[in-house]
């Protein structure tokens, strides 16, 4: 087993399950790991205290003049269960068919020791680096990064840097290099719909007073036209159109064709947006969708109620330009004026955060691009993703950084689920990307 | 206590509730009381055995040229639970307030014994009745009454009969006698709504695919126009329009005013199909009502899944001339014409059965108005219930007799709740009413 492989296998054996405060010790102990390997590198470490798992920093000597560089990683894991449906014990990694399977291997633990690993290559060859670096690796992503914005406000000062780089998405085939560049936000909330103050028998009250789960699906249904459009008056307001190149380049990314996304969602057709491809819909145009819905008896055979009661959740992704605070009131507005006659609503914030998108056509998105197509041997394709992840909108806003998403996740890695898995081939091909990375970053414009 | 009272205290400590297995011993003894007090009154008796709970059929020497008159009742009750909201003990009466508090008082011993009682009166005074009666009680009822119908076809010559009278239903208002001449019919069916083969991330996949949880809240919002109408094809086409006399008696049936359903049923307004009163709305139209719907993440919080599928449970109410099966048949059609692209639908038919109607003009329905109207001192109200009690429609089928419902019950009196009870004046006004109705239908034509 190579030095690079016995250092990942090290990692992925801690349990650090930051959900799980039976696990506080192991999430501890993984992050000691990391403060012993940065020190053994020549880097200035410093393992940050947070309310909960700390916060591991690490750097180079800074030189003026110097781009800098912020590599974000995270070292804790998702939970495990169901243990049983494993091949392999979570915590015990084993390569088999040319992958590393553990927790941990592909999300997060393997991709940013790739760019760990390829830093220390460099350093061993080089004696130093092509630019002013700072790995900063959490230990709460798992759990929502609850101390990570603060953490972030308390040492603006000392982590601003030129860009940043974070591998913690997807390729989006094995073999096709992929730079993220966008993410779409996101507004919740939770309506609940009520009615006669106690469940009603249908038979002798059914006809004379509204029925609320009827009232809520009304509601629900009330939020998109027959073609699939939000319906919600001013919802599309700020959205902007896509550029031509974006809907170019989306056109040729591989795996989004229509038998591709009917084999990955299992669904009998495509619907949407009319007037959008499948990628163009998923990241680039916002939706309302419906999380859940409830009213009355869901148990077996039939209870004739009229339920006192019904509600539903929504989620709302968005795209750049849309304020998740705005779209959220638009929302509510068309709730409450589509209220059926005979029920009343409470509507409830949820949580919200705003889409994220970057230039990949600037100095270090074109760096970006030079260093994937080095590695890989074919130029990158560039997209978005429809999924939200917070902390890159909130290093945007407090660091002021733009994040260049250099996935290497594939899709059959299995995170959150059993059997999690990463390629050795795309663990490695991650070392050399670092490499050429902060090269090309340190002599980019 | 008068005698009277005795007997009904008596089949009040029986704990006769049907669907407990542990209480079979119990049901039969009631029977059995039934049994020896039917034989001390000098009619003949029989225990009929069925599948699980005993029939107790008892009859006086028919008399060639009288009209037959079949009293229904059953003695079995409803569970107690849960026992600690009650005041006293349900199976041990105690009259308190001018009420007999105890489970069954009011639902349904209290009621059947007092035409028992009425019996046992014009026996003892007359030496004979005026018809020819029999008397059938089934410990069934609360249990959706599984073995009459089959009893009713193998018996069906020797309970051959003119009329039936059965007082299990309610009176309007405390002092307002009523006959009940019609119920709605019923028709169930349950609805799942597949989309993708596994719930999907709503961010990675919302957009692109639909959402079975709006599909299922588009099908429940298409069921109805905005008026309150159901706006499935065909579903009037069979309803027949309200007589000019039923529509001027229910407007004056006290207890249906706006303000009674607004209080009756704690809902913040009306609403309903237009053109019609409440009661006509609630006796009269069909209804189409959720029972039930449920798809994706019900819990607290958010989980931004898109759900794999949803469901929702219907039930039709429907009026004379509906046939259940054809209706059922027109909301399955108009579910498929309108599932939306995207996703598929299961229908499942669920327990149907028709409406019942009889006409109380006729000379048993006018027979029992003057007794009502003599033992209550004003003319009753006419009414129809919203509600379904196959039972009748199958005695109706079976028996090809009419019912007359009697309803002694009152608005508060906590059928299948804690506190069942039955006031002592309806108890013994409906001893009268028995021994009058008996004398009125044997004298009518």
């Amino acid at each position: 087993m190579t030095p690079a492989l016995e250092d990942l296998f090290a990692v992925l054996r801690f349990p650090s399950i930051s959900t799980d405060s039976n696990h506080a010790a192991d999430v501890r102990a993984c992050a000691n790991w990391y403060v012993a390997k940065f020190q053994s590198m020549g880097l200035a470490v410093e393992l940050c205290e947070t309310a909960k798992h700390p916060i591991v920093v690490a750097k180079n000597e800074p030189v003026a003049g110097r781009k800098t560089v912020l590599i974000y990683g995270h070292y804790d894991v998702q939970p495990v269960d169901p243990l049983e449906l494993w091949d392999s014990e979570p915590f015990n990694p084993v390569i088999k068919d040319g992958k590393i399977w553990a927790r941990g291997s592909t999300d997060n633990k393997g991709q940013h020791m790739a760019h760990l690993l390829g830093v220390e290559e460099t350093l061993l060859e080089e004696g130093e680096l092509p630019v002013n670096l700072i790995f900063l690796l959490e230990g709460e992503e798992e759990i929502g990064s609850p101390n990570l914005p603060g953490f972030l406000e308390e040492r603006k000062e000392e982590l601003a840097c030129d860009i940043i780089a974070v591998s913690d998405t997807g390729m989006v085939a094995p073999g096709v290099p992929t730079l993220g560049y966008g993410l779409r936000g996101i507004t919740c909330c939770e309506v609940k719909v009520t009615g006669p103050d106690k469940d009603l028998h249908s038979g002798v009250y059914g006809g004379a007073v509204a029925n609320p789960a009827t009232a809520a699906a009304q509601l629900i249904a009330s939020l998109h036209d027959s073609e699939g459009r939000v319906a919600v008056a001013g919802f599309y307001d700020e959205v902007e159109d896509l550029a031509d190149w974006e809907r170019e380049m989306w056109s040729q990314v591989p795996g989004m064709d229509r038998q591709d996304v009917l084999e990955v969602t299992g669904s009998p057709d495509l619907f949407g947006e009319q007037g959008y491809s499948s990628a163009e819909r998923l990241w680039g145009r916002p939706t309302c969708e419906v999380n859940g819905m409830w009213g009355g008896y869901q148990g077996e055979g039939s209870k004739t109620v009229l339920p006192a009661e019904a509600g539903f959740k929504l989620s709302c992704r968005l795209v750049p330009d849309q304020d998740p605070v705005v779209v959220l009131e638009r929302v509510r507005k068309h709730l409450e004026a589509h209220t059926p006659i005979g029920v009343q609503i409470e509507f409830e914030a949820g949580h919200s955060g705003k889409a994220y998108v970057a230039d990949p056509h600037s100095e270090e998105g074109k760096a970006a691009q030079a260093a994937l197509e080095e590695v890989f041997g074919k130029a990158p394709v560039l997209i978005r993703e429809g999924g939200s992840i917070p902390i890159i909108q909130d290093m945007k806003e407090i660091l002021g950084a733009d994040t260049l998403m250099l996935g290497l996740a594939l899709p059959d890695c299995q995170i959150h689920s059993p059997n999690e898995n990463f390629t050795v081939e795309n663990f490695e091909a991650g070392i050399r990307l670092s490499r050429v990375l902060l090269k090309k970053l340190g002599t980019s414009s």
